[in-house]
């Protein structure tokens, strides 16, 4: 069975930008913020350090940042889902914008990943692919318009919501994360509270002055949007 | 420093035919035959059990399957090569038939590998690719040419010493090791005997019936290889 | 303006089953087939044709097998959408499983051929890519998902009439074809029959003993059906 | 039988910046410089208007920007050697920066092209690439390394001499030419002076303010050289 995210949830990668021992310094820094404010993070770590990150923290859910639509066999580099789930991933990037596949090979690793239940997320660039994506019934989509990235104004949030509105018309299972252009825990607490199940951030995060800190904000934001909203719904139950 | 190899050694790799525990159980088994022939044995783990078979063996020179030239920053799901070397790896293959790459990116990747002290292992497909790219200066080639493969007798014993004799024209320093369609230990005893400095199996290891056993012999063979040749060489000195 | 076709219409292509003179021969075959069957013809030309096919022929429909989301510039080998508008193509496919492009790739190709007025043809491989590729709104879709490829009997009209339902339920302006494993005339009338707007075929036709005569059957085929579902329709006008 | 180029040449390609009438008028300028001034120019183009080129010019000698080492059959966009052949060309660029394969590809297609008598004009990135490629014996090796481009002066030329003298040590029969950001009627003749047996350029060309003009200078430039060159070797005969 796939492990159970409880939304809203954070997601965060470290792409390349550090490797060995500070990635598991990371993992650790995003473990303990996820304990302290009782937030789910996804965690997406370089294939070498699936397997130390895992075991190495309590709470993160850890997920690879590629695989490859193969079964055990030949294939000297592809990376095998099997030996993913074996080294402890949860989960599984597809279609990140940095890797992209096509339709065809996206579905074929979509079904690998429900054969051996791993988490799908998936990542769009415009709403328009959202939608044909979402076609493919991933756990979790993540947008990434052109047009969202960038200002992070109130004004954005329009966006926000239609995206959003545009993938649940079509599977209202699917989780929606934002993750354009996210620099600052305030943007992660109005996108959660314009309806996003998730934000996330991974330059935003490693380029920065503070890493750690930052990333404890940013998972804080997330706990304080799920207290704001629960507000909300209670002060106004005819809104649901 | 690259780790020094010890010629004639041996090389083996899992690709996707095993994962998980029981990568770690064949490294474990080359390990232990490494040490008992004395026998230096190249292992190609997939990215996720670098780490893992690196710490869990004595004299394993362990390799990744492939890597990006890259550096580090962005790119989710490229292999950084910082990345692999700090998990434990020593070197990483190149060009792989299941995973070749363009003349220009191998030149960078190669150089990439220098920089941080890995080896370099790079496949070919004929003579004259091996030829081309020993232009390129790796630390092994390792040619595979479709005329070597399959049938085992003597008479292919001719090709193995033109190719030998072709890369070293070039570049007499890069250790030649012959992997076409090896399936028994008298194949890696007769190419070490015919002039290479090495030989490797993987398929023909992983698809076998007791491959520990297999893999075993294959490394006495390369040991025997090595206690022949330096008899002969005492025996008729002139003839080096 | 996009040239207008008429449905039900008919598709070929010579992929590179034959080349040169063979091409503008074939072309010439349709051309008469198009015209003696009023029933408009799609044919997909190799890049080098496609200007001797356009001029060559009055009614053909000129499509190319691909093309970049480029603009004029660098990229020597690229196929830029404006050298194939002023070579004579009206369209162009997109997305062949031959040649698969990302999601994202396929979105701004199409963008390109909406801003030259080129007719969009692209191919799914299963119902759940048909859906999503709708959303990219094509001008054509192809899908030739595996399940329907091979029996060519009345059962598999079940699967016929359940793609077409699924596009159109997206998009009903998006013309569906089929063209999975076509072989034969009445199979192109029963594709027709059961509610496709276009039949087409490539390998059916140019593997066959006489591939002109079989071409000029499935045109006709296409007219038989034309007239056969007019009837229908106004022997039976509540079903509308 | 391949058509027999006559040294020095001059070497072009429209690559993307110019389409359908514009190619064929470029085209006939070259052929008018070519005839002008008795040298052989080699004209690249994009596929679409290779037939044209060729029916309506009658000196140049025409190349096709790349094509797949395939033969007749399946795959809708791939470029078949034979369908190049039989629009007009006489040779194929392969391996351009733009356009990049790897080694083992790269020996495939240029197979193909000798099995129909088509030149081979093969492209690298630096002297390492170039001497690789040499061991593929192409006809023509035009070798732009990044040390090369910029300067335009005459320090360059050491490094000329250097790489005609590693292609030449490995296979003397591959002409080389120099391309490496030629802008000026001057660097042509400089280049040829210094030893390569062609120069050409594309960019430089079709990016300036009157490109058939500085089209007919850098051919005129070829002659000049020649006829300098022949002066130098009737004056000097024991350099010879």
């Amino acid at each position: 069975m796939k492990i159970k995210i409880r939304v809203p949830f954070f997601e965060t990668s470290v792409k390349n930008y550090i490797y060995g021992d500070a990635v598991l310094n990371y993992a650790k820094a995003a473990d303990a913020a996820s304990k302290e404010y009782d937030v789910d993070v996804l965690f997406v770590t370089p294939y070498t350090e699936i397997r130390r990150v895992r075991e190495n923290t309590e709470r993160l859910i850890v997920l690879a940042p590629h695989m490859d639509a193969i079964k055990p066999g030949r294939g000297i580099a592809d990376v095998l889902p099997e030996a993913l789930k074996a080294a402890g991933a949860q989960g599984v990037v597809l279609n990140h914008s940095e890797k992209s596949v096509t339709l065809n090979i996206l579905r074929k690793t979509i079904d690998r990943a429900n054969e051996l239940d791993l988490l799908t997320f998936v990542c769009a660039d415009t709403i328009a692919e959202a939608q044909a994506l979402a076609r493919l019934h991933p756990d979790i989509l993540n947008p990434e318009p052109t047009e969202l990235i960038g200002s992070g104004t109130v004004s954005d949030m329009g966006y926000v919501r239609e995206v959003i509105r545009a993938i649940k018309s079509i599977d209202p299972s699917i989780m929606v994360e934002q993750a354009a252009g996210i620099t600052t825990a305030q943007q992660v607490y109005d996108f959660i509270m314009a309806g996003s199940e998730a934000a996330g951030a991974a330059s935003g995060i490693l380029t920065s002055v503070n890493p750690q800190v930052l990333l404890n904000d940013m998972v804080r934001s997330v706990k304080r949007a799920r207290e704001d909203l629960t507000m909300q719904k209670r002060s106004s139950p005819s809104l649901l």
